[in-house]
């Protein structure tokens, strides 16, 4: 029977996720704690883990591997930014370990990457995921893909065998919420009505002027364009997706042939290929967590234990 | 020694501004209240009007003529909008006489257009500043121009031969204050800085993938870009006004070589001017007052002094 060697966490800004992993691998069920950084208080982070996250796992012994905000200044210790391109390796090469805990506890960089329309983009967290994905299959080690992580901030990311080449963050799921909750465009609640999604993902266009396509969701339903004040947060979520999936392969610089790949949450990833679909383009998906897993697996291997 | 002759009103959303019009058609100072429908109860138009503003102003005895969101379910009278194209005449010959009103208010119509992308948009009160800056000068009767008036819901109008032909509304003040203060775009208070401003208009780009754009005012922040935190509320401004500049006249449908005036107040004219001057664009300017009174001159001389 295998017994558990270490712990998992992607401890991002919302919630903490936790696995422990065994010496074969495999990982139990996973454990959330409402305790992403953003709910913690400065310099809470290091006792709260020790305190909750450990006791809560029966794992008291075994060394952790942290990814996500956990390494920014709202979390445990601020990590400096890694530049891409960069795989496994170079991350597992800069794991930073938080000095005189016992046992050993390590939090993953971020990447910081040049984006092709200038100036830096940063993520924290996703790159796990990215990378994991490539180790699940080794032919995604090989050429190109694009890779796109839909989430509050929607990560898209251009690999080159094997390693993060650089990538680009839309703000899709934040504008979504801060519309809804905001702005003219709240209101009513709705239930799910692909019609309306659909529509929006039309609406969107070229993915340009989404100011004022923005604006559509407001005219037809005041104006008279048939539209019910409920098919407005359908409509809206397919006019923002729509406008994201249209024009950000292009600032990526992403090859128009390389694979695209969905990679996250199963609801999120459902609507983007939904989105994808209508707009003529296919694209794999795979589960986040898994990656996760898979990512934080190879960087003990590579970072902790040896 | 002129005498008054009618109370004109743009009352708004946010805002009633109100002037006493003489017989020469000069008007007084303009009286500002804090009596935008939003923030009115359902049904109290019509009182705040005759006991508030009438008497603020000695103007008992005059009629009025009302434009803007007070034609809406929020106001007065939920007045129909009329259907571009559209002219001074045509709003005139639809004015909405309150009934059993003593002295007589008319409130204006608002306009509805059909959109080149599809669907309807609509506006109460920018058509009276549009076709009151049409009044002033005989020259922007002919041929075509386009106008932005800038605001919370900036429109941008094409004018044909005297008339509104259409318009498309771009909800770019309004994605501006609800990113400032519901985002990670939010934050620090800086003064003007023209520099940030310039440098999120030329991030802008070609107005294209603005959810991806806009996390650039946060990945130059954290990811070593050289942004102070105090430059993103200039930035974020710039990069906004600028993906509209950038995008909407296409949407519109404007023809490339079709003067451009920006309407409005002064503030934001000056901001938008900048944006056009940045992307090698020319524009007069003009102020919205002005053009407000105009529009409502004439639509007293053609609608109700009759």
């Amino acid at each position: 029977m295998p017994s558990p060697r270490f712990l998992a966490l992607d401890w991002g800004t919302t919630n903490l996720r936790a696995w422990v992993v065994a010496d074969d691998g495999t990982a139990g069920e996973r454990h959330d704690f409402a305790l992403g950084v953003s709910k913690l208080a400065q310099g809470e982070a290091a006792r709260r883990f020790r305190e909750e996250v450990r006791p809560a796992l029966n794992a008291e012994t075994l060394p952790a591997v942290l990814c996500g905000m956990v390494g920014s200044n709202l979390g445990w210790a601020q990590v400096p930014y890694l530049d891409a391109p960069a795989g496994l390796a170079d991350l597992a090469a800069s794991l930073f370990r938080i000095e005189g805990e016992t046992p050993a506890v390590a939090i993953a960089p971020g990447l910081r990457a040049v984006r092709p329309d200038g100036g830096p983009d940063v993520m924290r967290g996703e790159e796990i995921q990215v990378l994991g994905w490539i180790a699940l299959d080794p032919a995604r080690a090989k050429g190109e893909h694009v890779v796109c992580h839909p989430g509050t901030h929607a990560k898209w990311v251009l690999v080159r065998d094997g390693r993060i080449e650089r990538f680009v963050t839309a703000m899709t799921g934040e504008l979504f919420d801060v519309l809804r909750k905001n702005s003219v465009l709240g209101g009513l609640e709705g239930p799910d009505d692909d019609g309306a999604f659909d529509a929006g993902v039309d609406a969107a266009g070229d993915g340009a002027a989404l100011a004022s396509r923005l604006f559509t969701a407001r005219a037809k339903v005041v104006g008279g364009g048939g539209m019910a004040p409920d098919q407005v947060k359908p409509y809206l979520s397919g006019l923002l997706i729509g406008a994201e999936v249209a024009a950000t392969p292009a600032l990526l610089g992403a090859p128009a042939d390389a694979p695209l790949a969905l990679l996250g949450d199963s609801t999120l990833c459902a609507r983007y290929a939904r989105a994808f679909a209508r707009r003529g383009l296919q694209a794999s998906v795979s589960d986040g967590d898994q990656a996760a897993l898979a990512g934080l697996n190879a960087l003990f291997d590579k970072g902790m234990d040896r």
